[in-house]
């Protein structure tokens, strides 16, 4: 591929990105990770990022404005879902519409399914999806895959553990889709009421092998290259003792390590509770802070790719 | 008018203007929209934009932060009543002091009459007021004018009708501040209880010819050039039924349409609630949009002009 | 000194800085803040500032976002202590890991003595204290000695006043270690309740002259060449009589400067309430405006040292 396929276009949803295009994008990351600060404030001068934030995000935000940041443009943006505008009864179309004429980008984290989509569709300059509803987060899964990627050399003939709460997680869905585009075997595990909703990933199965455990078996735990752990997140919980039950079940720690393949790669879209013990944080295992760190990167290249025609 | 008369100026009421300045901005407004992103950044290169807002506004600041990074300067703020400084007590006047240290150009929205001229007075670099009080939003009211002159290319010999809200938004105030510099016949339609206040515009009817209205009948409606319509805000009613009961009397849809000229342009300051429908947005009417993104345009043009003494 | 010894260097306490260090970065301000626009915006080009503060703070922060935006920069950040990570329980660490990532220097505010040091162990790029716990506020004792400095001409040989809440102010203790490398004589004026922890300050009285007073005797104001006032913080204050009590006692006005030295400067670290009177905010002896604007510059001064290596 030697144009730039991202060169206006949104970015709903993993899945309306081929593999050639994910490698695309992994590999422009890759070169502009080596560029002097200067060459790189090139690649995005001028751009405004336009953020709408209807659910609080510090990580996604942060990552997405120190990446324009990076690039050369700025920022500007609702981040808190009680702004002005949205308290005085603004509906989305118009709240985006206005951005829209404000940016030359759009980013919108919004907690219904297909806001991503609906907003793509009013506003005439691009929109990233920053997490919409329960299944979409697109920008993660990217900066997912090309960690494996960067970490593995490669995403095909993998053995991938995903493990913690697997209903609530968009990350988690996103994923799955987005590793969907590779020959990957990949291992649930979670407590039986926080497993997988069938229904969302409802056809990868004839594109993934996928196993589930509500407990991972130690010759399994044994095999795996990559070890994705996600957040118990209390507030999901209608029951507080529910909660309190299964948040230390599926905790990773020296001991996990211990039974795992030498090169086990632990990786976690942050922020974290107990879920990771610390005490492993300096093992070379530890994947977590360099995946937060590509996110940046990933953010920046698309960016960049997005809001720029020259760029190849 | 060949020189720069905004360099270095406050820009407290838009009754500080005259038609001559007025028109050299919107020239001035246009000349820059067609410039590239490059030289667009380049005529305010390296200023801050210093904001204060006593009350919460998403707009306006949008605005403002989007035009201040379209001419390549950057922002820093007060965003929140209840920041801290304000929070432990501090006076608006070291409030005021302290920011004009910290930037090139300040910007104030403040809930008091006199507090815009009150922070021009004790800061040394120029206050734009971006609301104060129950009369005064200048660059509003400038947007407003300028989204007239591009869409009806003049502005003497329009007849506009107003209608909502009259009494409690200071758009409306500043709106015909800004018109009693042209020839125009001004229709108000409102509620009795939110009718316009007659001391607010004292002196308007030597130079404006203005009617007022409960109800718009048809065959004025039938005539009228621009429809200005304003969000009945409910947080300024003391009773919520008084607020229920008149809040969709004056909704513009497709209805009001058909019985006006055909080239009627509908505006709102934004943002609508349900005065205006949806169904409209797509017409050609439906001006609100484009005056929005006037409203970054021509504040880009105006810091610009006031931060930058080479312009002309 | 003719290096630049603060090249990616942390500022945790001003006790880290000798006496040299301190005037190598007075000199260098005094140098930026001559240049022009453009050159100044050539100093820390392409840099991202990264805040995190756990309790609010506008001047600081403020005073920061101008600085980098001034010298070519720009800043992201966790502003708000209820921001969305450190409310889902995350860890100061990771919080501090992850924006040393995504920035190239660090800025953090927070409740906790040792928060400071503790983070600079974590982050790979610099951390700038913005002040933690009781006694550290390494920047503002910066900006506060760089006033002296340039006000007076020198530090060395002034009698020093230092009055109103010894006890809470973080300020108050930076300043008396910063003044600790000079050979000057220190007053301090408090109620007895909030006088200056005697175990903050060990050591200090080999170094500095040191005398308490409950009230100020006439003929002591009347050789101080520097009275450093700070505000009564009644957020401090268990009792709000107590509070009540105090607050008015140490109050600067016309009459403490017609008992003062002609030349006598009045310091604030701002905001103030009413502890120094508007009054006379316009005669020559209030510093406090002055004070402020020399913050933003030493900031500036500060992180175009720290990220900067070509800087001499």
């Amino acid at each position: 591929m030697t144009t730039n396929h991202y060169y206006d276009r949104d970015v709903v949803s993993i899945r309306d990105f081929t593999r050639d295009e994910l490698e695309f994008l992994f590999n422009f990351t890759d070169k502009i990770s080596n560029f002097s600060r200067t060459e790189r404030s090139e690649l995005g001068k001028g751009r405004t990022l336009g953020s709408i934030y209807y659910e609080p995000s510090t990580r996604t935000r942060m990552s997405f404005e120190a990446a324009i940041s990076s690039i050369g443009g700025s920022s500007i943006g609702i981040t808190d879902p009680k702004s002005s505008s949205i308290e005085k009864g603004e509906s989305l179309s118009d709240t985006v519409r206005i951005m829209d004429l404000y940016s030359d980008v759009l980013v919108l984290r919004h907690p219904l399914d297909g806001s991503g989509r609906f907003a793509s569709e009013l506003s005439t300059n691009p929109v990233i999806n920053a997490g919409s509803g329960s299944e979409e987060h697109p920008t993660q899964a990217m900066l997912d895959l090309y960690t494996i990627y960067k970490e593995k050399g490669k995403i095909d003939g993998l053995r991938i553990g995903i493990i913690g709460d697997l209903k609530y997680g968009r990350t988690i869905y996103s994923l799955v889709y987005g590793l969907a585009n590779y020959n990957v075997d990949i291992r649930l595990i979670s407590p039986p009421t926080l497993s997988i909703r069938k229904e969302s990933i409802y056809g990868m199965e004839r594109k993934l092998k996928i196993h589930e455990y509500s407990e991972l078996p130690e010759d399994i735990l044994s095999t795996l290259d990559v070890i994705y752990v996600t957040r118990i997140q209390r507030e999901r919980f209608p029951d507080i003792q529910e909660y309190e039950k299964v948040k230390g079940t599926y905790t990773i720690d020296q001991t996990t390590l211990d039974k795992s393949k030498t090169d086990v790669s632990i990786m976690h879209p942050l922020p974290r509770l107990d879920e990771i013990s610390h005490s492993i944080d300096s093992t070379n295992n530890a994947t977590y802070f360099r995946q937060a760190a590509n996110g940046k990167e990933i953010r920046a290249a698309l960016l960049a790719l997005i809001t720029n025609e020259d760029l190849v």
